[in-house]
């Protein structure tokens, strides 16, 4: 139990992490923020429930870190590039001092790997489990955002990085007995921590037509881009790219491939772009050292259909991970 | 239980309330938002837990209103005018299609009434308790928002309405025996319901030299001024405004004088300002129908004493009501 009242926890711990002159030292009702000129603030915000969200057991700074990549992550979707966050903590008597010094360096270390800053919230105590919102702010040019609604028919659609892996490190998190080989270690960081695409989002602008963050799973979040954009798509499940330690789990019989189609928390980009954008695309790729990988097309309609080697409709057992 | 999944809750439920094009329908993974030219954003958050910061059998329109205007209150203290607002909705499985309907009537008629819309959120399943984040975003014009950083030796301080309602209908609402008169539905209403003080916050702006919200006591919020602008303040208890319920209240017994100038959640200004903005902020009173009353004076030093008809000091057992 932390015993320190809600100022000084604030003043402590929080307010070290907070940006002048925005969060006023997270001493006012509110923090200011004027985004810079040509730019369109862009607000994501995402809640994390221990138990639902997270493994009560996780490190807390992987907590930290995870609520706020997840933010992050949507703000690349949108083109945009992260500045500030606000954080709403709602902590059980079970946090100790101890755990809330790991979420705050948890929370220190991305605002420097992100150059980003704490720009106000709220921290109450919970009766129930942890509780953490993030509300992340970022910019773009005005009018130059990504949104779902832009596909077009003939598009081809991307992914950034490898699928699947956070839905095996969370089935070896949950059934430890399937931790067997050195490979589990990479699959449930990637689960644990995500690598939101913050330096790909941006540079997507101009490109892509429609862009959205891999969070429910990949078929579920592509349906979201062909119910925006009011399209079909169509994607080629040989060409998902899959890691090796994925291909080993699968090999083990951790999970399926339709257990990696469906499942959700990779936090990858998935975009759509015109023939014409591939070649800078997969520069974009190379340059960033981040694999950009094309797996299907964009065809008029209104379904999702992932198909095998010979043209076969895979069968999903559901559509993705949801987090409600 | 709410039976649909999170996609229906937020298409069915929670669209019809988004700003277009600020929200985008919900339907994307971020919201955009320009200010006004010459304007800032005013960014603030508070979250609201079921058994801790309401109670859980309150109406769910009435806590929908609540979690709205504590974060509206916090805009006006800092002088600017609200335009939207974020929702995170944490939902244990108790609440119901029905619980969520009135949720969203009290949403949609605090739009209404404020002027406001909905820009973004997310909604979640919670094992714990129903929990409210709202993050308001209001504007007010660069370098005029209102600190709390300001107060000067010799400014008078003021505050909006009046002061100990809420905490006398706290008081009811959980020891109902106390519920003794026809007063008590109106202390209740003004627990239940806080009135933030939006029209007179931004006309504070050129009058007032700090301001902030009383949300967790008149002690306590003027303790906050105090360290923040280094300085110290006196208040004259006689002068405390109180509502003819609340007289009633303490004269019942229900509290005392101390439970009023330490007791939370009324939600209305307390500020500082040179006595020559004195005449301008009594005819701003008149103007918008808010009593605005001095009770007392900043002086140097860094305490807040309370004093009596006497000049006597009156103990207080604890500073402030902490939600915390």
């Amino acid at each position: 139990m932390i015993r320190r009242g809600e100022f000084d926890v604030i003043a402590q711990s929080l307010a070290p992490l907070s940006d002048t002159p925005r969060g006023l030292g997270l001493t006012d009702d509110a923090a200011l923020y004027v985004p810079t000129a040509g730019r369109t603030a862009v607000l994501s915000t995402d809640t994390l429930v221990a138990g639902v969200h997270f493994l009560p057991d996780d490190p807390s700074g992987d907590i930290a870190r995870k609520a706020l990549r997840v933010n992050l992550s949507d703000i690349a979707a949108m083109g945009a590039a992260p500045l500030g966050y606000l954080l709403n903590l709602a902590l059980p008597d079970t946090a100790t001092d101890a755990w809330l010094d790991g979420f705050v360096a948890g929370l220190a270390a991305d605002q420097e790997t992100y150059k980003i800053t704490l720009f106000g919230g709220d921290t109450v105590r919970t009766p129930g489990p942890l509780t953490v919102s993030v509300t992340a702010i970022g910019e773009v040019r005005i009018g130059r955002a990504l949104k779902r609604g832009g596909a077009q028919v003939g598009d081809r659609i991307y992914v950034t990085g490898t699928i699947g892996d956070a839905a095996a490190g969370l089935r070896l998190l949950t059934d430890p007995s399937d931790v067997s080989d050195v490979n589990a270690e990479f699959l449930c960081t990637r689960y644990r921590r995500p690598q939101p695409r913050v330096a790909v989002g941006p540079r997507l602008v101009g490109l892509a037509t429609a862009a959205i963050d891999i969070s429910d799973g990949l078929v579920a979040d592509l349906d979201h881009i062909c119910e925006t954009s009011a399209v079909a798509a169509t994607v080629r499940a040989a060409d998902v790219p899959l890691s090796g330690a994925l291909r080993a789990a699968i090999a083990g019989h951790v999970l399926s491939l339709p257990d990696v189609l469906t499942g959700g928390d990779d936090y990858e980009l998935l975009f759509c772009a015109p023939p014409t954008a591939h070649d800078a695309l997969i520069a974009l790729g190379a340059e960033l050292d981040v694999p950009v990988t094309p797996i299907g097309e964009i065809t008029s309609g209104r379904d999702v259909t992932v198909i095998d080697e010979n043209g076969t409709p895979v069968a999903l057992s559901r559509a993705g991970h949801t987090h409600f």
